[in-house]
């Protein structure tokens, strides 16, 4: 069955793969993100990810599997999406440091199979518990560059990592893909091997 | 300051060095691990992690700071190591299977500044919550090779993620240095840069 990755993330890619499927290509819409924002963030999210996917699905053919995820960190029903230059970054980690942020990730997958459609969704919400940080500790964070692309300037694998007190939640959801949930999906429609 | 590993571990490695410190001695004693078995689990690890240190701080001079490390997995108050063979293995995941198992990683830091000898332990306990997994996804797992030199058999930053349901703890203390607690010991020490 051929497998179609909704996302330009290279963390979904590598969870992807280390999840055992090699094979698969990906197609990214041009789909302008848009927030209903009276919806739940749980449901905003999968939502979202169900429009990336479903732009997807809908121009393509046959028997074919879908993904698409949306991660979004949120604190006191505000999301934080990407910083956009330096001081947004220290904004950000100002308002998350001695704190609980909660990142979500939701998935879709769309799959056409034996000629039915099969429309699934689903999320995680991780809870992250981040150290007080000083502003020293701030700025010399974002100075590893690595803020700039992460949704709420940290990424909890990395750097960041000395300021992680605990996570409540399922780690590669954090890094984009819930693995766990997908594999669940995807086992009745694909072979896994290694 | 000199810092001194006194752990081989290539996990621990790569920790310390994403918590910026790139200048470090590796330095292992041939220690004869031995459990006390009255203690609590997690004053036995400590206790463990300890000893690795100490006998590396006893053979070495100087102004210096000797870090040492464990990291056990335990259910139902038995403690599982590396599996002997595929069969160890196999059962380990058995038991692991739809259930919630602990992994705890003891630190212990020895330095010697200004002629001051400090000693600090300490140590995180993290639970893991795994699906559960049928005996051809168990056969599947170990066939990835993954299992073999980690404790209880699994790793959760490789192919094992699929059955992860979720962690309430540390995530680098899982993979077995909690680079948190380290950084807050050592900071009054050195001085971190990136």
């Amino acid at each position: 069955m051929k497998i179609i990755l909704a996302s330009q993330s290279p963390r979904r890619k590598e969870l992807l793969e280390l999840m055992g499927i090699k094979k698969y290509e990906i197609i990214v819409s041009n789909l302008e993100e848009k927030m209903e924002e009276k919806l739940p963030i749980n449901e905003r999210i999968q939502k979202l990810a169900y429009q990336k996917a479903e732009a997807v699905f809908n121009q393509t053919q046959g028997e074919r599997i879908v993904i698409g995820a949306d991660t979004i960190v949120e604190k006191d029903n505000q999301i934080y999406g990407k910083p956009s230059d330096k001081q947004d970054a220290i904004n950000m980690l100002k308002t998350f440091s001695h704190s609980k942020v909660n990142i979500i990730t939701a998935i879709a997958v769309l799959i056409e199979s034996n000629g039915k459609i099969i429309k699934k969704t689903d999320y995680d919400l991780s809870e992250v518990h981040i150290k007080k940080m000083t502003a020293d500790e701030i700025e010399r964070y974002i100075d590893t560059g690595e803020a700039f692309d992460k949704a709420g300037a940290f990424a909890v694998q990395g750097k960041f990592c000395v300021y992680i007190e605990k996570i409540n939640g399922n780690y590669t959801s954090i890094l984009g893909l819930p693995t766990q949930k997908l594999y669940d999906i995807l086992k009745e429609y694909i072979k896994f091997t290694n």
